[in-house]
C-alpha cells in the first residue's frame, strides 16, 4: 500500500509499504482522511523533534515512520480479543499511547503522561491507505458525521480541551488570540459550550475573513486597542476567559491586559522560546496562565457530539489533497500560509 | 502626637500632628507595632506609586500621609454606632478600603477591588502613636498573641493567601522561591496548612541561615540543580505547589521547571518588568501560573488562629526600632539588606 514515510528533515516520501494486519487488541482502519498538523510541519522542516530516533518506550518504534495522527476511517479487520467493534464501523482515532502508571495517568490526565506517545509520531500513522491501531483509541462516528469531519476531531479536541480549561459559560465574554485551526476550533468549542460573546483577535486579514465567514466577530490588533475595547465592552471587568492560540509576545502581552480578575488566559500554543510576560498583571488581579495540552477521551466524545449537532463547518478553511501531493500541496502550501488546514485523502 | 509623614521620594519626616479622634463607625487605636513593608520602601525610594497625589475615590485623601499599613494595637476610643468593640481590645488591622460594588467585590474577592485603597497608603496609617480605622477592619487578637505578632498578621496574611491558592495539603511537596518576609510567611503558612515537605530556595546565605534557624529545609540554587533535585525527590512527578516570592527571572525559570503536571506556580511578587517566561513548560504539563494579591478577612483569621497555636516565630528575622529612627534604622537598613523585617514601636 501507499504511505507517506518520514525519514528526517525535508524527507517525506510516498513509499510502497507492507499493508499492516491487526494483532490482538487492535483493529485495521482504512483511512478516510488524515489532517496535516502544525506538529507534522515542525517535524518535516526542523525535525525529528517528537519522532523518536531510538525505540520509544511505549511503541518500541523509531524513525523512519509513516506520519499522520489526525485521522478518521472505516474498520476493515478486527484483531483477537477486540469486543464492541466490527468491520464497517466508522471511527475517529484518539492517537495517544499512555503508560498508565505515572502520577498524571493515575489521576486520569493521560494527556500529560510522562511517557506519552502518538500514533503517527511514535508509530506508523494515518498518512497511508491503512493503519492498525489499538481498539482503545477508537471513537465511533455517528451517521451524520462525515469522515472529513471525523479527521478534524483530533485538532478540534485540542481546542475543546483548552476551551473547557477556560471555565467560561453562558453569559460570559471570551477572547481568542489567533485564527489558525486551533483558534477556529476554540471558536466552535466555545459556542458549543454556550459562550455566545466571543471575539477572535487576528492580525492577518485572510484569517480574519475566513473566521468571519463562519460567523465570528473579529478584532484586528494592528488597528484597534484591544484591551480598551474589552474593558469598555465588559464595563471594566475584563474578559471571563482568554485563549492564546498564537504563541507570540504581542498576543501574550495583549491577552494578559484583557483577562478579568481571577480569570484564566489558557495557553494552547507551542512557544518556540521564552516570552516576555507581564507577570505583574497576573498578580494585580489574581488572574492566571493555564497551559493546555492535547485532550482526553471526554474531549473527543464532546466534539463528536457537537459535530453531530451541526456546530462545526469546514467551509473556507479545510482543503483536500491526494496522498501523492502531500509535500507540495500539503506541507509546503501550509508552510507558505497558502492553506489553513489540509486533509490527505489516501484513496485518490 | 508623633507620626512618620510621607511627603514624597526620600522625604519621610517625624512630625507632630493632631491626634485623630474616631467618627461614626470607626475606632481609635493606640498603635502597638507597625511593620515596614516592601511597598513602603518603594514609596520612599521611588514613589509616590500607590500613595495618591489627588484625592483617592474611597478615602478622599492624598499626599502627604502618615505611612504604615501593617499594624496592631489597642482600642482607646470607640466611635458612634460601633458594636462589638470596646476600649482595651487588642486588635490587628486589615487595612483594605473596598468599593463593594465592582465585580470582584460582589464575588467576595475585595482584595482585587477595582478601586482598592489601603489604610497607611491612601489614608493616615500606623506609623504614629494613634490611628483611626473603620471598625470593619478590626480582627481580635487572642490573649496569647502578642502585639508584636499582631503587627505581622498583615504580611503573614499575604503569604497565607498565596499558600491557599497553591492548593497543597498533607503529603504534598512544596517549593518556596525567596526567603524574605513573604517567603518566611509562606513556610509558616504551608506548615500551618499541613504541608510538611517544604523546601525554600534562596541564593543569599544570610537569608538561608535565618529560615534554617526556624527549622526550614533550604536549597542554594547557585550550588545545586534544583529541578533535578525536585524530580529525584518526587519520583519524577514534580512539586505539588511552587511559590515565587522572589520576582526575578532565574526564580521564575527554575520554578516552572519544578512544578508538577496540572499544579500551580503561585506568583506573590512585585515584578518590576515583564519576565522571560518559559510558557511552553506550562503547556507541556498543563501547569499554571496563578497570581496572588493581598488577602481577605478569612486569611487574617486563619493566620491569627495559627499564631495562637504557636506556629509563628519571630526569632532571627524581626527587629524593633523607635519611631524616631524609622528612616535610618528602618527604611535605609532594609534597603541595604541589613535587616529583614522591622517593626516600628511608636511608644519608644
Amino acid at each position: 500500500m501507499k504511505a507517506a514515510v518520514y525519514y528526517g528533515p525535508n524527507r517525506l516520501e510516498i513509499d510502497d509499504v507492507i499493508e499492516p494486519e491487526p494483532g490482538p487488541g487492535t483493529v485495521k482502519v482504512k483511512v478516510g482522511f488524515n489532517g496535516i498538523c502544525g506538529t507534522d510541519l515542525h517535524e518535516y522542516f526542523a525535525g525529528p523533534i517528537f519522532v523518536p530516533t531510538k525505540p520509544h518506550p511505549l511503541t518500541n518504534r523509531q524513525l523512519p515512520l509513516t506520519m499522520g495522527h489526525e485521522f478518521s476511517g472505516t474498520i476493515t479487520a478486527v484483531g483477537a480479543g477486540v469486543r464492541g467493534w466490527s468491520e464497517g464501523d466508522r471511527v475517529a482515532v484518539e492517537p495517544i499511547y499512555k503508560c498508565g502508571r505515572c502520577q498524571p495517568c493515575r489521576a486520569g490526565n493521560y494527556n500529560v503522561c510522562q511517557q506519552i506517545g502518538f500514533h503517527g509520531l511514535m508509530s506508523d500513522g494515518g498518512m497511508a491507505e491503512y493503519t492498525v491501531v489499538p481498539a482503545d483509541m477508537l471513537h465511533r462516528l455517528p451517521e451524520n458525521v462525515s469522515l472529513e469531519l471525523g479527521a478534524l476531531v483530533e485538532p478540534m479536541s485540542v481546542a475543546y480541551h483548552a476551551a473547557a480549561l477556560g471555565e467560561a459559560g453562558a453569559g460570559d465574554t471570551a477572547l481568542v488570540f489567533g485564527a489558525g485551526p486551533i483558534g477556529i476550533g476554540l471558536w466552535f468549542a466555545l459556542r458549543g459550550r454556550g459562550v455566545e460573546d466571543v471575539f477572535v483577535v487576528e492580525p492577518a486579514a485572510t484569517r480574519r475573513q475566513a473566521i468571519e465567514a463562519l460567523g465570528a466577530k473579529t478584532l484586528d490588533p494592528t488597528q484597534s486597542d484591544v484591551p480598551a475595547f474589552v474593558s469598555d465592552h465588559t464595563a471594566g471587568a475584563g474578559a471571563d476567559a482568554v485563549f492564546d492560540a498564537a504563541g507570540v509576545t504581542p498576543a501574550v502581552r495583549t491577552a494578559l491586559a484583557c483577562v478579568g480578575s481571577r480569570k484564566p488566559m489558557v495557553s494552547v500554543a507551542i512557544y518556540e522560546r521564552p516570552i516576555e510576560t507581564p507577570l505583574l498583571n497576573l498578580v494585580l488581579n489574581e488572574s492566571r496562565i493555564q497551559g493546555s495540552l492535547c485532550y482526553t477521551a471526554a474531549d473527543f466524545e464532546a466534539v463528536i457530539e457537537l459535530m453531530a449537532a451541526g456546530i462545526y463547518d469546514t467551509t473556507g478553511w479545510v482543503s483536500r489533497i491526494a496522498l501523492n501531493d502531500v509535500v507540495g500541496e500539503g506541507f509546503e502550501a501550509l508552510h507558505a500560509g497558502a492553506k489553513m488546514k489540509v486533509l490527505v485523502d489516501p484513496a485518490i
